[in-house]
């Protein structure tokens, strides 16, 4: 039996199309952590490539053959191999994936050293063409976040919150998710904690009220260390405060152009 | 021409249906305040009915129909009759509404008196049936929330963050919103506003430092004023709060029976 | 260092609190399927305990604490533990865990075999109390749905979508998530699948073509499985139809009541 | 009483501030449609400004100032001057505001007429420099897409489902949404509507049976149509299917570049 290919059939409306793929997949991912230690999580992935004028669709099917065909759970290597592998199997000359995840670090409370797992976002963004690769980290990080007006102007106490600070890195040598975090969470009033007892939530509460940080101090803050980090050529860092005085959020961005402008302002 | 009708064939499967009806419909929304000045928002509708065993389906566009007889803006006493039109439209012995929808109200800040919206969540819940239609009206109130084991332990500030309380009600007589909210904003730390100028900001800042809650005191200073309340039959409050040093959120909840037992604990 | 433990102060309002715990933790979950091949996931983690009137607050920490108990990585047999270790931790009466989380099963293409994971929701709520346990398993199947009225009264075609339906049971033995799972996806107009190549594709659109189901075909059909299902005691079943031919959904829900009521309707 | 007004205090880090500003604000909001009917509706805000290198931190509640400095409803017109506010207010070089919005259209149905209410997403992006103002205007339009891979291999029926269609436009003129609208639904399988007798339901299932379309097909439709404006100087458009026969979606992109480049493919 052959079966239309309708795919393949020529379009005439001379329109390339950007990209075009698969969302939403669901994808068990095994990821290994600074110590070497493997970790389990759940990847949302995207895959798309370009397609050129004269064809009238992609082959869907292609893409998550493409994905299982390492198993069924991906690895980080794996991953990365996926774009050159889209390129070959749809002939295309881009590929582009995504894999979006939690990740998860064990962290020890600051008085009491009771170990406790946090949960952080991920993105990995990987894009081939024929000659390059482009891959972009990104990591979201809660943290705790006070307020030096609300510090300086009160009597007693500083509104403080939680926020999440997303920073997306072009490198030179890759880097790990815990360096990122680090750098992350040492801008910020304090990091957070899974289990703090006592001794820790005293700890906490007094290290966010001597170290308070606006939106635009914690980006601030990121920006010097990506700028002074040896391996980090681009960055993009946010900061979103979910203000505890409002209902609405505070947020601040500075991204660092690929090619600095010494008279950039 | 006639069309076949599906829905009203005979079922045999002797299997009554508790409801079916229609999910995620937007659709604008006129709400008096209790100035009664009329606000407008954008509701997401749900409508069901239950089937008897004998008919293999419903009418859906009829449930669409019911919505769209009074116009193209819904008001609450266009919404609260629709139940029942829904019951003679549709045959049915049981006939169920909610309505979702952001609600705004002015709010003067706590020391200059400048003006601001802000923004609560609203869900009317109405089943009717032959004898008798029962009502229940949620709000979502944002609030501040700040520690008191934080405030006890610290030499100085207290963790604080916003959280949020919701509580539904069954009542004699209809209750304003503002009169729900504003039961709730009284049992925070602070209410939330969304303009404050730095007088205000101290105001609230030293205001929550001054009133510590947890969740748990949270719930039940909300439970002692609804059972207080001359028109509130029952209710169900629970409170949220979006820890600010944790990724995770502290939570509590009261029920009153719909029938009290004094020997409860 | 002796730090105040406010807690543990009483509280004079004479109101039990009926839950309070935490709520939105990310924890990763290794679970065995019904071939007993481990597989790992990501779940989101509620916890909560009653409190008695006078007790000011709950220990929030403990039940982080339970929740790390054994190691970084929970198991189902070490999740179902949790309540009754809950209860000795916090010294409560009742205590409620939920786990909520992706769950993955690989599935043959109809025709050319192609193996593909598919994803599922999944949610585990477990109560204890003293002398009981309540364990209720929900899971979310996506199908495909068409529509017996489109096909009736069109001369070609019938408007068909994806539809997830929701199945919630109470068990006298455990029941594999997999025999869940195949009741749902046989009682729809076709099981989906992740990779379906021509001849598959032709499958499946020809067997839901055949097979048309209204949402309230669909939970009679997994009603009348879960009837004779001989470890089933009670169930929950709705149907959402994410219609293609309208921007809102079309839902049907039918309830078993624990005790049967022969003259029910 | 003279309160620190920290802000204003001095940085050092020598680090400009991309934007900063709020997010997730919400503001009831009036829109003309095509017919210069007013419509309410309620908006999600952003707001946000460039900071120089030497200020500490911008001010935000200037930025909920200048929002509500046009009453408790925005209109579009109010709505479009406030970056050039933002630059007065807040003494900065570039401002941007992003208002996110559901928009309602009476539609008849194709056979019987009923009218009913069809909501689609709008989202504003107004980018304001000193001598300059950037307004993007973005539609998503919900349709039906059947598959012509599906339709053309199968003996009867083809997949179809809901899909969505988001097309972002810089222009010469301002551009009605009703017209980006109907654009859009021209070149999708069929339009969606909220009330579909059996009629009318018939018409659209024949329709989008005879009117196949890839997320390819209809990105290029689109495009198509765009190219041919006599106002749009730049566009975007996406499509993505909500795949009935998978739990993942199909997507396709299609971006004008600002210049064009003849020989790009």
């Amino acid at each position: 039996m052959s079966l239309t290919d309708t795919q393949s059939e020529l379009d005439h409306r001379r329109l390339p199309i950007d990209r075009v793929g698969v969302r939403g997949v669901q994808f068990p991912l095994s990821i290994a952590d600074r110590e070497l230690r493997p970790q389990h999580t759940v990847a949302t992935v995207s895959m798309a490539v370009d397609l050129p004028h004269q064809y009238k669709g992609t082959h869907m099917s292609r893409f998550m053959q493409v994905l299982h065909s390492h198993g069924s759970e991906l690895t980080v290597a794996n991953a990365a191999a996926i774009p050159r592998e889209l390129l070959n199997r749809l002939e295309a000359r881009r590929a582009h994936l995504e894999l979006r995840f939690p990740y998860f670090r064990s962290k020890a409370a600051p008085v009491t050293g009771t170990q406790g797992l946090l949960d952080y976002g991920v993105l990995f963004e990987i894009n081939a063409e024929a000659d390059q690769t482009d891959f972009v980290v990104t990591v979201s990080v809660p943290v705790t976040t006070l307020c030096p007006c609300s510090k300086a102007i009160s009597d007693r106490g500083a509104h403080n919150q939680r926020g999440v600070v997303t920073l997306a890195v072009r490198f030179t040598q890759p880097v790990w998710l815990e360096d990122l975090i680090e750098l992350i969470e040492s801008s910020a009033s304090s990091p957070l904690y899974s289990i703090l007892k006592r001794p820790d939530e005293k700890f906490v509460t007094e290290a966010a009220y001597d170290n308070p940080v606006f939106v635009e101090d914690l980006v601030r803050n990121v920006a010097l260390k990506a700028n002074d980090h040896p391996h980090i050529t681009w960055y993009r860092v946010e900061a979103e405060n979910y203000e505890s005085i409002h209902n609405h959020n505070a947020w601040a961005m500075i991204e660092k152009p690929k090619v600095d402008n010494p008279d950039r302002e």
